[in-house]
């Protein structure tokens, strides 16, 4: 499986892979949701039946995993069972049950002369999808591409290959009985780094890669990459306590954006708080993170209303955690906080806790996040909390898709006219 | 004004631009609609009013015009008068009448739990525009962009330095006089051709580049860009001519799309036609090209119904001639011709010309360009054909706008969220 097929070259390779994905992308699109669905649900059902093969290639991968040094928390979220095979399968149903993007008529009119002119959403093609070691994520993203009417291209982590492999035989082989093509999922059957380059050149062949993991890959992936690219580097996501701010709301939004998961790139990095309302609101706020053992890195003006602090340098501004630190500002306006953010955040998701209309609305125009709160935990900044159903990343890019992508970011479209004949003038 | 300003070297000077403009996109971006309708009309009024200065600059240009080697066409596009000024002045009046895009509720829900989602339309922030030589497009870039409440920085051809110059100035003096920050437009001061790639690195400050020119110069840009980048190679159109077509519809169409104007990338360059009509349509359809002296570049089942054709070289089956050729070719399916068209053709703008309902199904949904047109002319496949108003360009990528770009292709969206204090469990 780490092997190339016999006689082939990694270039050859990659371009067949791709060529396949493109000849596929042309019928997917051709596809009712009904198609897709049938296959979605044969899917669920013979990932449950395959439970066996699929736990022993899993077992390969866990066994292999301490020769890649992977830590206890990603082995548990390398390992499968059968309840977490249970649990691929729901997703893929509830992705049943998501609205087919495809085919939407997103605007349609009459031109003087008789030209009814439809805009009409389609697939993107073909979807170079690149990702951290979760066997779920395989299933998961292959549902979403495939619904949205694209083919994928999946390149997992190494240390989940076997399990990776499994789950696309599946895929792949409900896709035949289904009526699909077999190339509608493919995963890149070589853990040779070079294989993501030569896909990166595609432009053309591969419509969009969207890069999940490390800042390192993806900063690779936006400068190697001819095609668009879907993704984010990191999340310092701001909380801003307004000097209209009741004091217990804040600190419930800031605990839960920091406390409630923090590994994760949604949750809060940056405390700033208007200076009428530090000194009655930092020493509460401060106290509560106390409690999740939060260390507080303070510039010199909330330093003293909070207890044990350590004074902030200039990298905390920019510091994306994902951990038990969180840096605090003391500013002198909301438009002080918003050019902050606007500074130092990474474009992700910012929080204002205030009473103030006017507040409210000058933060939420001032600032450019692709999601900007008001009194609400930056946490919920996630597709599924929006309600999009699945998502396959998040975006802080401007470009296309901003925010949580699940279907319908993964698709374009195209102008539709029909005439009777009607000729330029 | 081909100098820097004093004790300035270029990538300072760059940067300084970039950040003016950036630091205008947040001041823009808060403006309500009548404060950028009222800087259009005052621009339109200050251009006519300044009309003795500008048409100065442009003798500038004129006179030097032959130092550039430029053709009469070109000369005579570099050419204003009375006349073409009130041309640019009544097309900003008609950008006062487009609606404005920004502040759109995209969509609008409220979440279980009572977060009130609101997904709404605010501008890309910095426009980088590069283009040729006419002064006309100066005026239209700066006010579609700023309608759209984008800044932008305009790098015109060189050619027509003074007379943009001196429509920038009049734009920038009625920002000032309107409210508007002047770094809302401005026009790159020097014509050294570096400064492109300077800007072209400036990811995060630049949200978008939007090149206009020869294939060489796009292709520079896409492939320089640090950020997204809304371009078209090139128009490779085609016009299939389907079984059930009528012959006469037919060559109507195709003498619209290939002749009404030769040297523009939604012109007809490639002619397929099913085998079961080349024989009653062909000469029907190769006489009237033959009236407007179009050399018929044929493949071997085409030539023997064409008077005088010239036999097709592979080349010609990609090739975009910008004049009196097209190439020609019979295929022997529906599908075919749609495999032909998504090998060869650019994505810009393709036709099928049929009477049947299932081939005109089949072809927009096979077909993978930005504009498919049933029984209408490639030539209709434009901004102000299509109803946008104005436009600032065409593309033909699938990522963020496809087709003919106006106001609303130069916005992006940003979620706003309102709570009352909710916390994610």
């Amino acid at each position: 499986m780490t092997d190339l097929p016999k006689n082939t070259d990694l270039p050859s390779y990659c371009q067949a892979v791709a060529a396949a994905a493109k000849e596929a992308s042309y019928q997917l699109a051709l596809l009712d949701t009904e198609a897709k669905n049938r296959w979605l649900e044969a899917s669920a059902d013979q990932l449950l039946a395959s439970s066996d093969m699929i736990l022993e290639a899993n077992q390969k991968d866990l066994t292999a995993a301490p020769s890649y040094g992977l830590t206890d928390a990603s082995i548990d979220r390398l390992r499968l069972d059968v309840q977490r095979l249970e649990g691929i399968a729901s997703a893929l149903r509830e992705i049943v049950a998501l609205p087919d993007p495809i085919g939407e008529v997103i605007e349609g009119f009459t031109r003087p002369g008789g030209l009814q002119i439809q805009k009409t959403r389609v697939p993107l093609g073909v979807v170079f999808f690149i990702y951290e070691s979760r066997p779920n994520v395989t299933a998961d993203a292959a549902a979403i591409c495939v619904k949205s009417g694209n083919a994928v291209i999946l390149r997992g982590g190494k240390e989940a290959m076997h399990s990776s492999q499994a789950i696309v035989d599946v895929l792949r082989m409900t896709a035949e009985t289904e009526g699909l093509p077999a190339a509608a999922v493919q995963l890149v059957s070589t853990t040779d780094r070079e294989a993501v380059g030569h896909f990166l050149q595609m432009d053309g062949q591969v419509d969009v890669t969207i890069p999940r993991g490390g800042e390192g890959l993806i900063r690779r992936v936006a400068s190697e990459a001819t095609m668009p690219v879907i993704k984010h580097y990191d999340g310092n996501c701001h909380v801003y306590v307004d000097l209209a701010a009741d004091v217990e709301m804040a600190a419930n939004i800031i605990e839960n954006s920091k406390c409630q998961r923090m590994g994760v790139c949604n949750a809060c990095e940056s405390l700033l708080i208007h200076d009428g309302i530090a000194e009655l609101a930092l020493p509460v706020i401060s106290e509560r993170l106390h409690t999740h053992g939060i260390e507080k890195r303070a510039d010199d003006k909330a330093a003293p209303h909070i207890q044990g602090s350590v004074a902030a340098s200039p990298e905390d501004w920019g510091a994306e955690y994902l951990g038990t630190k969180i840096s605090v500002a003391v500013v002198d306006s909301l438009e002080a906080a918003a050019k902050h953010i606007n500074r130092y955040g990474s474009g992700h998701t910012d929080a204002i806790v205030t009473n103030s209309l006017q507040s409210a609305n000058r933060f939420t125009q001032l600032v450019d996040s692709s999601a900007v709160m008001v009194n609400a935990s930056t946490r919920f900044n996630d597709g599924g909390m929006f309600g999009l159903g699945a998502e396959i990343g998040i975006s802080t890019d401007k470009f296309h898709a901003r925010g949580p992508c699940g279907l319908r970011e993964l698709t374009t479209y195209k102008y539709i006219v029909n005439g009777q004949g009607q000729i330029r003038e």
